[in-house]
């Protein structure tokens, strides 16, 4: 069974054909830029990179069609019809309760409208990419796994906010929690490595751009660090992090901005840019501190403070830490900010092995450390793949 | 040495006249209603309440009089002349960076109206009563102990938010925190039962109407949950706590409201009124959960969600806790809010001794606990006359 997955982001498409026995990628096809003359499309079949090609790629529309006629290209022999994809499934991101793992139906399009304000970057090219595909591909049942739908089981008072109860009963205010497929696969695979423990005490970090962690514990995710929006939690490449909303009306004062003026800064000017007064990117901002730069220290101390803050709150929800679970680009590549964090704690018995942290190997603890911490790099595509199966054919890989 | 301590609220005032040689309180009076026809005034010296009245006080001013005739008065023998009062100390909330302990000069009232934004219901009484002092006795000096002093000295990471650089350093956007006075005393008090370690890792919970904790690093406030207004950090009786600011645009539109009804909203009809969706006060949430109201139970969940997350933090942030001490009307008379906090500790070999914890004794640890649990009653009103008596004349008690 081959499942295509797709991965739409503000201005890039990313589709993965998966076969599903094997759980291999047959392809992998990569457009950036999507709306730009000077678009690029990569095709890469295993690590061979078949296509690398700029090009005028117009719309979401035209990126999914070209993709699926190199699926099509006998050069590749990847398929020979596209009748050989089982399902489509979309890494969606917010649908208020419409949430988890569904098919998508009009009701789903119709809540993905709805919801497009707490996610303006990616509900409207999901909709314009499921629109593609139910007039291309009618036939193929198209499904959305929801990046909430993870944490869909924490307990009622992890998810609330301190709001009139109106507000939560009847307009859905309240944490949603995002990142879940990689939260998921990232749980999964440690719990693996921890070998199959039915009762366990997991921290994932993912790390990168976009920043969250996540606990989880017995197999259900109690605790996010992102709440209503992706903007919340520790601060990101551009985005706030946890933020004291009467800051607003005194900075819009202050500065003479409008609601929607302050609130853009707090998503695209805010964070590791933000405080950096540079770049959101953590390996300009590491240059930058060697280069004697303050707020680039500053930025990056908030960051770590930030980390250390939620891994504390999970290990007192939780009562103790099994597994402490590094991904993204920061949580894979920065084995400095991985030293730091985990010698906080130490009075838990948390060590780590200095060298094979060095190494980014997979295990980083040592062997007599109380938490075990992995370096695993994450599969989001991989667990769309599986909810899709799951929803429509009910098995998992 | 005699100080007049002065803690004005939005329609209360309280004055202690405290003599420092000893740290005895010579009188406590107390006006509630300011504004109203029936105003009621209390006098206690030591235990025993010497006035009890009725009548109109129309505004600070007139309350104040009352108060000083009242300490003149011969039947009392407090004091016979107003040239004993060595100086008034004001527990004042917010002005910005102009904080700690400081004379109240013409800048300090300047910076205090600057910031009213963020303490409306503090600073304009607080501007009232200090105006009042300076015509009737220009020739006492009046001191300013501001709340957030006590966290003056944390990190400068744990103070930011993840905003523009310019927010914070041409706009003062920062976290300041509040409750000082009472933190300060419970870290100073909480030292003296441990035997005054120079180092320690204490956490101050106080739990009232107001919340909030403090984590206290080898004498240093290194964090604490309120941040830039003192609405944010732990749900309180009426106030939201912490809260994703990109819920205002969605619910602004969703009921019609303006960013500032919706942020009224949020300050006067949230946290656990606003959850329970009746009351914000917790004798009257538990009364609630016995009769079965699930959102009493869900607002009461939150609150000791957010003290554990809290709890949590600082425990990373310190590697390590050594006394976690209650004090507020919740903190000094929740037995079960105490044991349930305290048995998410038991895995770093936090004991209760349930008898003395139902007794609301002051030490409620077991004896073979790894973590010390006080019970204390605070007392801001010593803080800020020892800090006043530290400025001016150069010693604490």
């Amino acid at each position: 069974m081959k499942i295509l997955v797709c991965n739409v982001g503000s201005s890039s498409l990313k589709m993965k054909l998966l076969d599903m026995r094997t759980e291999t990628v047959l392809a992998n096809c990569i457009i950036e830029r999507v709306g730009h003359e000077n678009a690029v499309t990569r095709i890469f079949i295993g690590t061979r990179k078949v296509i690398n090609k700029e090009s005028s790629i117009k719309n979401y529309s035209s990126g999914i069609k070209t993709v699926l006629e190199y699926l099509l290209d006998s050069r590749f022999s990847i398929i020979n019809n596209l009748n050989e994809i089982s399902a489509v499934g979309f890494k969606t991101v917010q649908a208020g309760d419409k949430n988890g793992t569904v098919l998508v139906t009009d009701e789903i399009i119709q809540a993905m409208e709805n919801f497009t304000g707490l996610a303006p970057a990616h509900n409207p090219p999901y909709l314009q990419a499921i629109d593609v595909f139910r007039n291309l591909l009618p036939q193929i049942p198209l499904v959305g796994v929801f990046e909430p739908g993870f944490h869909i089981n924490a307990p009622t008072y992890a998810k609330v906010y301190g709001t009139p109860i109106d507000w939560l009963e009847n307009h859905g205010v309240k944490k949603y929690g995002y990142h879940g497929a990689s939260h998921q696969y990232i749980w999964d695979k440690t719990r693996e490595l921890l070998n199959q423990p039915k009762k366990h005490k997991i921290i994932s970090c993912h790390l990168g751009g976009s920043t969250s962690l996540c606990a989880i514990h017995d197999g259900i995710a109690i605790d996010t660090s992102m709440g209503f929006s992706p903007q919340s939690g520790i601060i990101q490449g551009t985005r706030i992090g946890d933020f004291d909303p009467y800051i607003l009306p005194y900075i819009m004062k202050r500065k003479g901005l409008t609601l929607e003026e302050a609130l853009a800064n707090c998503s695209e000017n805010a964070g590791l840019a933000g405080l950096s007064g540079t770049s959101g990117d953590m390996r300009d901002i590491n240059a930058e501190i060697k280069n004697g730069s303050k707020r680039a220290k500053l930025a990056r101390e908030k960051y770590i403070y930030d980390i250390k803050r939620y891994i504390g709150e999970y290990l007192v929800l939780m009562q103790g830490l099994d597994a402490l679970t590094f991904t993204g680009g920061i949580g894979l590549k920065d084995s400095d900010l991985r030293q730091t964090i985990t010698a906080s704690l130490a009075f838990l018995g948390c060590k780590l092995d200095l060298s094979q942290n060095r190494n980014h190997d997979q295990k980083i603890s040592a062997s007599d450390s109380k938490i075990s911490v992995f370096v695993l790099e994450t599969n989001e595509e991989l667990i769309v793949a599986r909810e899709t199966q799951k929803l429509l054919f009910g098995k998992s890989a």
